[in-house]
């Protein structure tokens, strides 16, 4: 059954809905990263201001700390964290790949230490759908191999491929216990014929929705709007398209109009936290001294709460004393930020003028 | 002229609403603590929303930084940390003595070096009072000397008769800047007559209200209340009565049966950091492994938007995690506990029941 309506195109653009057991998404769509259960210094409430409508969990920390089981106990992922809408979690292999230690890979699984305790752990296609069912993701993403960047040829192939077998061995396991959405995750690095062989193995399983993984790696902007050039027309159009792990407001511009609906990055919390601040012009860093006597909002183009009631000046003094609230008002700000460009590009491709809109944004967006 | 109307009386405890240009609050009131021009990890939206009627703001933190001057031109404190009801400010005096370095103190003021660069930097009742009008505080406190804690008969009426001349200084200058409120600090150590004598004289100078300074230094519980027991009856009835610095829930109560009518401490908001919250049954420990798995609210008896959003073992895994959103939920849960507890000691007082609160609060509360 597809839950995914386009309810508008513009070229490549779409402007969609998708419908999950605890809501619906309005796609191109922009997820919060909530790491180990907190979208990092933000209230759930104040989530659902900015116009949040999906968050991402992480399952590789939350099997870790509290545990899939725990979380199962308090009645899942979102009665935990107190959000009710829905929440997509990663299967745990990038950070088996990012965080951990000691990891042994075979075509079962990977055997990994824990980053926490040192605890050996066990991931396989079938346990990262125990521990995402466990934690009632309402889109669950199969569990794949990330291949390092760059990657000779032979590397990517051989990866992509045991990504691919992991990915039928998930969605063999996933549809006999779980009534959510699974989505398979391409692979294949840089190399066109991988990427493409990855769309079509995918697609003849038949997944939910397809994402594109092993982007957002440290490769250049051109070289990821390459790989989406010749990998998203492979996919299925009538499926949502989600591009993992990004990024900058024009990463998610350029992608947009190459075909994807969906987006995760930690990079307005993170930056956030560490004094960066979105503005239609680009980021400040609120650290500057010339912000210390500016009554003025961080972004005067801006009607968000954050942009509204504190002024720059005010906000630099916080991190000056280093404050929390400092990192709380501008992990916000960064939300809103982020959350009214979805809007403002959804708006843009109903009424047809989101190629107006993004050459407008990109002359004053200066990255 | 004054702005204190005392509405219900049960003994000697009192139930008041004290007008300010900002708004009035209604008393007993506690104050939380907004240091360096925030109350730590809470927005001011929450703030109001526990029932916080006033903060309280540090004018020796907000002097170093960002100064009082600069807080100024971004229109004074309640513009910058964007708080537009009651504010009252400390005199600086008792950072002075308690965080900066190297001090020389004459009759004329304070010489400190700034803890935070080094800067030389002088304080007499006059600048403090320049510097709270810049802050455009509602309530301007007194600057006086803090007598250290325990001292000598000598020293302490030393100290106190310093403190009370920097009063007079204060109230001359004061009146002549500031359309805002003064309140006078009693001082005296643990003796009753310097406690009376001290009284006696800010009487004569008349302010809008009086402060009993010198506690919260460390004294047991039963000696701070000693102390209020001879002062108190000792300042003018028909003004507002603060005891600074203090304290606990049942320090609180026990202070309001003496008269005392506002109070302020850091309380709330540290131990909230630090992953202690207040219960009608005592504070908890929330990283205690016996939280772990607790699917139920920090304090059953409580209704306030933690508890009944969040589980003790969701604020535990946070804690654990080492999450931010740990120590924001904490001090706002620890904010609404006193906020609720100074509503029902109000509610009670006016319904001449506060005996019975009392008795009926202190027999569940294990401090």
């Amino acid at each position: 059954m597809n839950d995914f309506n386009i309810i508008a195109e513009e070229g490549k653009a779409r402007r969609g809905v998708l419908q999950t057991l605890h809501g619906k998404i309005n796609t191109p769509a922009f997820m919060p990263v909530g790491t180990a259960g907190t979208v990092k210094g933000i209230f759930t409430d104040d989530l659902i201001k900015t116009g949040s409508e999906i968050l991402l969990g992480n399952t590789y920390h939350l099997m870790l700390r509290p545990g899939s089981s725990e979380v199962k106990k308090f009645g899942g992922l979102h009665k935990f964290m107190n959000w009710d809408k829905p929440i997509l979690t990663d299967s745990g292999g990038y950070q088996v790949f990012s965080l951990s230690k000691l990891r042994q890979i075979s075509e079962e699984g990977v055997n990994f230490k824990s980053h926490i305790d040192g605890k050996n752990i066990f991931l396989s296609p079938e346990t990262s759908m125990d521990i995402q069912t466990n934690l009632n993701s309402d889109i669950v993403m199969t569990f794949d191999e990330c291949t390092p960047f760059p990657a000779e040829y032979q590397e990517a192939k051989s990866s992509m491929e045991m990504s691919m077998r992991w990915a039928e061995r998930c969605h063999k396991y996933f549809y006999n216990i779980n009534k959510n959405k699974l989505f398979g995750i391409v692979q294949g690095s840089t190399y066109e014929d991988l990427r493409k062989n990855s769309c079509e193995i995918l697609t003849n399983l038949d997944f939910d929705g397809y994402a594109v993984g092993g982007l957002a790696v440290g490769e250049p902007q051109d070289q990821m709007f390459e790989v989406l050039d010749y990998t998203v027309p492979a996919l299925p159009t009538e499926k949502p398209h989600y591009l993992m792990g990004v990024g900058k407001p024009d990463d998610i511009i350029g992608s947009v109009s190459r075909g994807i609906d969906m987006f995760d990055c930690v990079l307005p919390t993170r930056s956030g936290r560490n004094g960066q601040a979105f503005t239609k012009n680009g980021p400040i860093n609120i650290r500057n001294s010339k912000f210390k006597k500016l009554d003025e909002p961080i972004d005067k183009n801006s009607t968000n709460p954050i942009c509204r009631d504190y002024s720059a000046g005010y906000i630099h003094h916080l991190f000056n004393a280093k404050e929390m609230l400092g990192g709380m008002l501008l992990s916000l700000h960064n939300i809103y930020f982020y959350q009214d460009l979805m809007r403002d590009i959804r708006n843009a491709i109903e009424n047809k003028t989101f190629k107006d809109f993004t050459e407008e944004f990109l002359v004053n967006y200066k990255s």
